[in-house]
């Protein structure tokens, strides 16, 4: 692209860097914005810096949180004995949504997955066995995305805790193989985890 | 959406305010942006706040700067005798990148657009009239989409212009109707400006 301005080709350039957002996607948005008063281009940067610079994770589940304890962890009405397993904060932000859980969460940090060189070490799993050891839990509910990914991840998961005294259960499969979890309706979600089942037992089906 | 971070919350806020991205997209563009290290996100914000607070528009042609004076406008090599006019700084970007035009632009801004409360005030068109009455313009070349707004454009040009001496022109239509001009492609848009006709006789087609 042909810039008239170093200032435009610089704005274009970093939101290219977005996944998913070409060069000319890029120019309509920062044209966009380039449209909107000053504050409010301000408020739209700032949001990013503050969020990157001031963010942290829960101490206890690993979720984003804007303290050290998320408020999921620190509400008192939760059901501390009942912990689902998930990838990241967008899953829990999905299973919220479905107000049929009330139990807390362990957000793993991603899926293990060899061919992305991602292994267990690099996912929250030793910190995940500590709290089963450690807590009050007695059910861990596996919700993770019916992929290869997924089903490797809750392979490994229950390798390490079947030995606990924990109860293991993986959401209903009302999701088709290869679904990523985040994209299922809210119905299909809230009820996959009313009706979860036994991990060996989903794999006898 | 339940997010479990207010910053989180506000940083999706902002992302979604932009056309054509919902929740879902902004959600997964500032996740993105939190994998980031600092340093890359304060490089995105700030080119944003840059860009907004130091953008200029061009005395002559009204086109983004980063100077009083566009690059394009202060360049020597540039045919000063020949004015192509366009609706926005991406369609100077696009007949930029067919490297078929030596002439200098007059950005108008916008189309004429009764069902949007655009009208001649709200464009650049009585500075393209003082430029054609001042300058040393030969020739007025109109490269606007073919669409609605842009014929009702072009026709209120010519009534301004057609009693002065330039040469009135058009790019040829090699567009389909209803075509926005930023999306044809250099071929076609490179060939469109050098074969263009004179404006009448692309009314009695
Ligand atoms: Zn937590
Ligand atoms: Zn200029």
């Amino acid at each position: 692209m042909n810039f008239s301005s170093k200032l435009l080709e610089n704005a274009v350039a970093e939101f290219a860097k977005l996944p998913g957002v070409g060069q000319k996607t890029a120019l309509r948005l920062v044209l966009h914005l380039l449209n909107q008063d000053k504050p409010d281009v301000e408020r739209f940067s700032a949001a990013m810096t503050k969020l990157r610079n001031e963010i942290q994770h829960c101490e206890v589940c690993h979720n984003i949180s804007d303290s050290k304890v998320c408020e999921i962890c620190a509400a008192h009405k939760r059901d501390r004995t009942l912990v689902c397993v998930v990838e990241d904060t967008r899953d829990v932000m999905a299973i919220e949504n479905t107000n049929q859980y009330n139990g807390i969460y362990h957000v793993l940090g991603g899926l293990i997955s060899p061919m992305d060189g991602i292994g267990p070490a690099d996912l929250t799993i030793d910190s995940l066995v500590e709290r089963v050891k450690a807590d009050e839990i007695k059910e861990v509910i596996f919700a993770l995305s019916a992929t290869m990914e997924g089903d490797t991840t809750i392979f490994y998961l229950h390798k390490r805790l079947k030995d606990s005294a924990v109860t293991i259960s993986t959401i209903a499969r009302g999701i088709a193989f290869g679904g990523e979890l985040e994209y299922v309706d809210e119905i299909t979600l809230g009820r996959s985890i009313t009706t979860r089942v036994p991990y060996e037992h989903s794999l006898s089906r």
